[in-house]
C-alpha cells in the first residue's frame, strides 16, 4: 500500500515574490502546507476535527532542496502524500512541479500531534491516520539537525507583531524564513540562491515576544547558520546551502 | 461608454488570515490591487509594457469600506473598473462579493503614472488609457485627506527589510497597512473591526529604511489616525472608523 497523493495549482502572484521576482521561501513553505491542509480536508481530517479532540498538527523539521523558484505569474502544481509513520512522527513529502512537469522543489517534513491543553506530543490515533493511506514504519527516522549558530557575523532584532498570527493562532510560517534570512546582508541575498535549507523548530513563538535572528556565514562553503531566540529559549535552527549566481 | 469590468474569483487560505480567521486588511488591499493587474494583462496593458516607456502605476490613495472581511476558506469575488479619467489622475472602482452575491468590500482608489527617472507624474498617454474605456473627466475628484496624527497614543519603529520589497521593487502593501494596525493595542484590535480606511501615499519608502508608526485613538468617536515617518518625511497616513465587536 503506498500513501495517497493529493495535488493541486497554484499561480505565483507579484506579492508571493521578493525582489528578484521569484516566490520567497517562506511562502513556498506556506503553499505546501496549504496542499497538506487541503489534503486532509479532503480526506476529512480538517483541523476542527482534530482540535476538537484538544489535538493540534505541530511541524518539527522541514528539509528544503530547491533546483529552481517559481517566478511571478508561473502556475506550480503543489503534490503531497503522508508517506510513513511510527507511533508518534508523521513524515510527509512534498513536490512542487513546473507546467512542463519539471520538478523544483521537495520538502520533507516531520509532524507530530499535540496535546493542546498539555503542551505534550501523543501517540498518533489509528483513526486519524488511517485515511492518508501512510505506510507503518518502526523506524524513528534520524535526520540530520541543523548545528547551532557559534560565531554570530550577524544579528537583528524583531517583535511578533498582532498580523504574524494566522488563523491557527500560530506565527505564520514566512515570519521565521524572513526573520532568519532578513539578517543576511543584502548583497549576499542578491549573489546567491538557496538550494538546500534544513529548519528544525524546537519552541513557538507569540505574539508581542522579542526574537533574535542570529547568523553565522561560511563563506568557503556557502553555507549559513541560523538561530531563532527569545531571550535564552531556542525556538527555531536552521541550516542553509547557497549557490553563487553568476 | 461605460469603463470595462473585470472580475476573478480567489480562496482566502489560512496564511491570509490573521488570528480572528478573516483576511488581513493588507492581503485584502493586495487582492484587489492583484485583480486591477490581471485586468491589466488581460487588456495588455502589461506592467512590462508600461515600464518600458519608462513609467509605472503609482497609487496615491485608496478609500476603503468593509461590511465584512472574508473568512478563511471561503470563495470570493474580486471585481474592478477603471471608472474614469482625467489629465494626470485614474480613478479606479473596486468590490469584493461573496458567493451569494452580497457585497462585502469597496475600495474607491486613485491611481497616477510616474517617469521612473525623473520621479515625476506624467500626463496619461491616450493609448496606455483607452483600453480600459474608462469615461475621460475634467473634474479632478477631491477626495477627503486623512489627518495628521497630533497627539500620539502610541507608536512603534519597524526596519523595512529585504522580503517587505516585491517583485514591483517596492514594499508590499501588506506592509503599511500591518506597521500602521500593529501600533495598535491587541485588545483594541481584538474587541473592534475596521469598517473604513482612508489612506494616502506620499512617499515611498526603500530597503533598510527605519520607519515610525505612530497612532492617535479617538475612543468616543472609534476613529484612528496613523502616520508612517522616516525621519522627518510623512510616508504614509491614514484615518479608520471602526465598529465594536459586540
Amino acid at each position: 500500500m503506498s500513501a495517497k497523493k493529493f495535488s493541486e495549482d497554484h499561480r505565483v502572484v507579484y506579492y508571493e515574490t521578493d525582489v528578484t521576482g521569484s516566490l520567497g521561501i517562506g511562502r513556498l513553505v506556506d503553499l505546501m502546507m496549504l496542499s497538506s491542509e487541503d489534503q486532509s480536508d479532503k480526506l476529512g481530517i480538517t483541523n476542527e476535527k482534530v482540535g476538537e479532540r484538544g489535538l493540534g498538527w505541530v511541524v518539527t523539521q522541514h528539509i528544503i532542496n530547491i533546483k529552481r523558484l517559481p517566478k511571478v505569474d508561473e502556475i506550480i502544481t503543489l503534490s503531497t502524500q503522508a508517506k510513513s509513520y511510527n507511533r508518534f512522527f508523521c513524515y510527509r513529502d512534498f513536490a512542487v512541479y513546473d507546467q512542463a512537469g519539471n520538478e523544483l522543489v521537495t520538502m520533507h517534513s516531520v509532524f507530530v500531534l499535540m496535546d493542546r491543553s498539555k503542551r505534550k506530543m501523543v501517540r498518533l490515533p489509528e483513526d486519524i491516520i488511517t485515511p492518508y493511506e501512510s505506510e507503518y514504519t518502526k523506524k524513528i527516522e534520524r535526520l540530520p539537525m541543523p548545528l547551532t549558530v557559534e560565531n554570530a557575523s550577524g544579528q537583528k532584532n524583531y517583535r511578533v507583531r498582532f498580523m504574524d498570527i494566522d488563523a491557527n493562532h500560530h506565527v505564520n510560517n514566512v515570519h521565521y524564513f524572513d526573520w532568519m534570512l532578513d539578517a543576511l546582508p543584502a548583497e549576499f541575498l542578491l549573489s546567491h540562491r538557496l538550494i538546500k535549507m534544513n529548519i528544525a523548530y524546537r519552541q513557538e513563538v507569540y505574539y508581542g515576544d522579542q526574537v533574535n535572528s542570529a547568523v553565522e556565514i561560511d563563506e568557503d562553503n556557502l553555507l549559513t547558520r541560523h538561530t531563532i531566540m527569545t531571550g535564552e529559549q531556542q525556538n527555531c535552527l536552521a541550516e542553509c546551502e547557497w549557490a553563487e549566481i553568476k
